[in-house]
């Protein structure tokens, strides 16, 4: 349903898709590359840098359906089972349901890519990808956000394991050595940004947690003595009915600072699993208050590559650049290509619906 | 279905049940009290304290329904639809789904009753009850755990609102003021309660999250450098298959420290909604880590009053004393009344399977 409303202000990239499963060797000579997604971004060494979610799966005989089970290292293990096996589900292709328990069709790790411009990414020297270590993380770690505060880089990520899916935090100054903190916001739990100024001496966050009764898939902020522990959790945007974001929503990257106020790029779902961008504006100074919000999407699917792919139908975000009124967006399409687009940060608070928050 | 391994060791007391809805008035004239139940319980001026949980709903007329859906300081709004509206689901006596949005039949709020030798409760003079007061709480508080460490209360609890279901923590000395410190743990969140000792300078917390994939309704550990700000989230149980908790489990109150270790009375559901209590080990100085646990209940549902109620077939504890050997033990029976019995520490202890965990 394309809603008549819709005023896509995105100015793609014209060399969309930046970066495919082709420009990515497997992990391991069992796996293939199925998914380049979902990057965090940001600046390092006067680079631009992506952090790229690998999703792979362990190849397919036919008749047989083998998906990953647990991993170390890189290393990922296997269960296979026949098509015909009538304990097994496969009506989403991003999940498989057996036996009344969930795995993933697919297992993801983070990989960092390098760019002098922006546009062409290479895989750097010496930098090695960030697996999955704990038992939090054997179903893979997913959707990385990257927030640069005094010098240090805060990674907020999805973990997921058959113990649920929640918020990982790792810090790193040098993107070599990274320092592990655990699961900071339990299951179920994702989309999780930090703000790149402390405010009030706290940390403050962005975050999703979803309702298996009452409320729904919303976006919450919490503050933070050490962006480790993390409380004073506040509901601030709901799913919107008969609207382009009715099923659920969730923060893209740290927000932009504005003398509007704080704006957040965020994704927004339908019922039927359409993934479109739109922007919430925060109250500088109480965070917790939604000045305004997009009443039709910035972005939808209209692009081949978004339309169609691993999982057609979806721009999701998880990194932009500021410079100066340009917001240079880098999003997952289809759940299988990286992509960019630029956007004007005046254009985006001009276009905020100051009523239907 | 009884399971035949059953082993009840609890002795109930003779007073069963010690407190029922008709004990209380309503706190106001259009509201009825349908359920007091799951207490915490502390010594506070050498008495022994409950703080219960009061349900309360509207009056009912004949051929409606009725339910609240909002409070400030005891007054609660309620909506009203025929009985025969097919957007109307009341297939569970606890919810109400009425076009696709689920509310609560009742509303609840904590009340502090008091006793001289633990078995005969008045209410004391000079203390008002706690009600919800934040949006997070607008569908009403319940089940609240207290904690005291160094001369504080603090009382964990469950925020009910349309945003979701979360832990409240609130702070006091005197049961009088009250220093609400909103939501600590975010949707979908209870069964919060934190250890009475601190160790390493942190705060420890066992918590149920819920998962709407993956993962399931298991318990967490959690610390805290101010039992405000939560992190490092870690599964240390899950439900069993098959078992008589293989749906949802959930910790009681505060762990207690034993010579073989932290010992927590928990509850446990089967897909029935039968509520049992049993017991789970956690290592002294490595708490996530699991010694034994109960393979049959402690305590099940046996005696009329815990068969048949409000929601039968239920016991539920959050609150316990230790004098000794002996947990005395009050309960949540049927969601409707609130009971007491005794258990030997040294026979829980004996009683656990160190294999199946």
């Amino acid at each position: 349903m394309k809603n008549v409303f819709t005023r896509d202000i995105a100015v793609r990239f014209e060399e969309n898709p930046l970066l495919t499963p082709s420009d990515i060797k497997p992990s391991s000579k069992n796996l293939v590359v199925v998914g380049l997604m979902n990057p965090a971004v940001f600046r390092f060494n006067k680079k631009t840098w992506l952090l790229v979610r690998v999703a792979q799966r362990p190849h397919q005989q036919h008749g047989f359906i083998t998906f990953p089970v647990s991993m170390d290292n890189g290393e990922i293990e296997t269960l296979t089972y026949p098509n015909s096996d009538p304990k097994l589900d496969l009506s989403d292709p991003r999940k498989i349901r057996y036996d009344g328990r969930d795995y993933l069709t697919t297992h993801s790790y983070l990989k960092l890519m390098c760019s002098d411009e922006g546009r062409e990414f290479y895989e750097p020297e010496n930098y090695v990808p960030i697996f999955g270590s704990s038992e939090l993380e054997s179903y893979g770690i997913e959707d990385c956000r990257v927030t640069e505060i005094d010098e240090i880089y805060y990674l907020t990520y999805t973990m997921v394991s058959a113990y649920g899916v929640g918020v990982g935090l790792m810090k790193t100054r040098d993107w070599k050595r990274f320092e592990r903190k655990g699961m900071i916001l339990p299951p179920h739990n994702k989309d999780c940004a930090i703000f790149e100024l402390k405010f009030r001496d706290r940390y403050y966050a962005l975050h999703r947690p979803s309702s298996t009764e009452f409320g729904g898939n919303y976006i919450w902020l919490a503050e933070s003595p050490d962006a480790v522990h993390w409380g004073n959790h506040q509901c601030i945007a709901t799913t919107r009915e008969n609207m382009w974001d009715s099923a659920r929503i969730g923060a893209g990257c740290s927000p932009v600072k504005t003398p509007k106020g704080w704006l957040i790029i965020y994704h927004g779902a339908d019922a039927s699993n359409r993934y479109c961008l739109g922007a919430i504006l925060l109250s500088i100074h109480e965070p917790w208050i939604v000045i305004g919000r997009s009443s039709s999407p910035l972005m939808e699917p209209t692009e081949e590559y978004e339309l169609k792919g691993f999982f057609g139908n979806v721009i999701f975000t998880n990194g932009h650049l500021v410079v100066g009124d340009k917001l240079h967006l880098y999003y997952g399409a289809s759940d299988e290509v990286i992509c960019g687009a630029d956007l004007s940060i005046q254009e985006i608070l001009d276009s905020l619906d100051l009523e239907n928050k």
